[in-house]
């Protein structure tokens, strides 16, 4: 379940989803032999890798995922530099060498070449891979989808119904038998009601990246499309004890936050997002999120705006809901 | 000009922009005694640099941003890890230590313990750094406005018309006294016409990170608060022959685009961004983009959406503006 989550929740693929996963398998899996190693020092199995493609990687995050072989098997590894820690900073300005590359005035470049415990990268294996791992991390061109109301009903709507994606987890979660030490919050009104709880992306250690989800306890409201003015207490709801929660728990003032919904979004129950102003949290772009303040006042003025409002959003290369509107001629 | 088009728009603050600037100052300043260090290798300046304050940091990109004094200057050092780079990997992978930290089944994380050499670190140095320096450097928190249309007329427009921010730059290029080499497609038309160029934030090097500003022709509007349905056909046309001269021009298709304004804009002369869908152009959040779509649809079936709604958008700490709604007791 969680998985399901934290993966559908994730816009880019980064290695904390990955590493969430195993801490929480090795939590999951007690038992004795379970494969897990617990000798720290190891051979370097990467000597043998063999590169076959860089699936994707990033200069401005330092990461880079690649599809490649260890020994006869399939394998991919990510590497992921390591943040500069400001407890580090007086070794590495005393013990590093400098390099000038340019002075000019009051401003002067260099390479810093620091000590070589400084040069941790983070790396993650998958072996062996599978073609759905390669895929996960292969980077994929979106496009973006001119969806009428008409579409949605002719199109999107038979689509999600037909593919019956699981919600099972959020009735876990909701009938806690799950997650239920995780709870921020909790009002337990059928109507109006809701949980509130820490997206997986967010580790909770800092406010910086705060990212909060409210999940409602209404099960029939598959996403912003199915809201219409008669939802207002619900979203009202939402809105006010959602800020006055994490206010309380994590001191973040209401004009801190961005408050949204997405469409299309990673799973068919309605949910509301909770991030921190500032963190350029994935999805929180203008094509993909909608302000909850917005929805409100549209559905204030227009009952019906989800309804028959012409609503844009990117789809991934690989996404079968693409595939639809490609037949349908929609795009 | 280009100062200050390239400032006003850029929301965060890199370490590129810097690069840029002494990069120019350097071909500019061609005399013999310019300073200019040529002897590649120095004595470690920074070992006896003594921090007084990190102004910010970033985990995911792996960069810091440090306050502080070289012998008796203020000085701003800025650290930058370095992307990993794809044809150091062979290497990368036979020359490292791994130190094992977890393994489950198919999964299995490390340390992986590079080569000296891979240890680079991008270093800036602004010394001695003036109180502006260090202001530009720091992170500035900022705050969820929420402008009534009443707001707007008591709050906003007397502060924008009291500040009467030059928008000299913009008619230089519609004059054609600047920039007309940049142009990448023009419509004369006086009341839907518009210049589309590229936006300073864009080297033009590659499509991934595409970003063009298109500028109106007419000199009266200022922002999406202005619009009314009469603004339709220019709108319309904006979009469509922007899309148009986009795929011409760049190859890129009218679905791989996020074609937007801003509330508030960065400069009160009505313009549109089209950004590379994918690209997380600074200011693409939907708590300040609004997608040019949504703005000819809310017009369509409300002639006066953008006269009557509140609208939400981010201020930083030191804007004038955020002075203004404190003030009035709005925040």
């Amino acid at each position: 379940m969680a998985d399901t989550a934290a993966k559908r929740e994730t816009d880019t693929v980064g290695t904390d989803e990955l590493t969430q996963k195993v801490k929480r398998a090795r939590v999951d899996d007690e038992n004795g032999d379970d494969g897990v190693e617990k000798d720290p020092e190891s051979e370097n199995i990467l000597s043998e890798f063999k590169t076959s493609a860089v699936l994707s990687d990033s200069a401005r995050e330092k990461t880079i995922f690649i599809h490649g072989k260890l020994g006869d098997q399939e394998a991919v590894v990510i590497l992921e530099k390591t943040p500069i820690r400001e407890d580090t900073l007086a070794e590495l300005f005393t013990g590093s060498k400098l390099k000038l590359e340019m002075k000019n005035d009051i401003y002067s470049t260099y390479q810093l070449l620091a000590p070589a415990k400084f040069n941790e990268i983070k790396t993650t294996v998958v072996c062996p891979a599978t073609e759905k791992h390669v895929k996960k991390y292969q980077r994929q061109e979106s496009s973006l989808v001119e969806e009428t109301g008409e579409d949605y009903k002719s199109i999107t709507l038979p689509y999600i119904q037909k593919q019956s994606f699981s919600v099972q987890w959020v009735h876990n979660i909701l009938d806690k038998k799950a997650e239920t030490e995780r709870i921020v919050f909790e009002d337990p009104d059928p109507d109006v009601g809701f949980l509130l709880l820490p997206d997986f992306k967010w580790d909770q250690k800092q406010v910086d990246d705060l990212y909060l989800i409210a999940i409602v306890n209404q099960r029939d409201i598959k996403s912003l499309r199915d809201l219409t003015s008669e939802h207002l207490p619900l979203l009202q709801n939402i809105f006010q004890k959602g800020k006055e929660a994490i206010l309380q728990r994590y001191s973040l003032a209401a004009s801190k936050l961005r408050v949204y919904l997405h469409y299309q979004p990673s799973y068919y129950h309605l949910h509301v997002h909770f991030t921190k102003l500032g963190y350029q949290a994935p999805g929180c772009g203008v094509e993909r999120a909608h302000l909850l303040a917005d929805v409100i006042q549209n559905l204030q003025s227009d009952p019906e705006y989800y309804k028959t409002r012409t609503l844009y959003f990117p789809l991934r290369a690989e996404d079968g809901l693409l595939g639809q509107f490609k037949e349908a001629g929609r795009l």
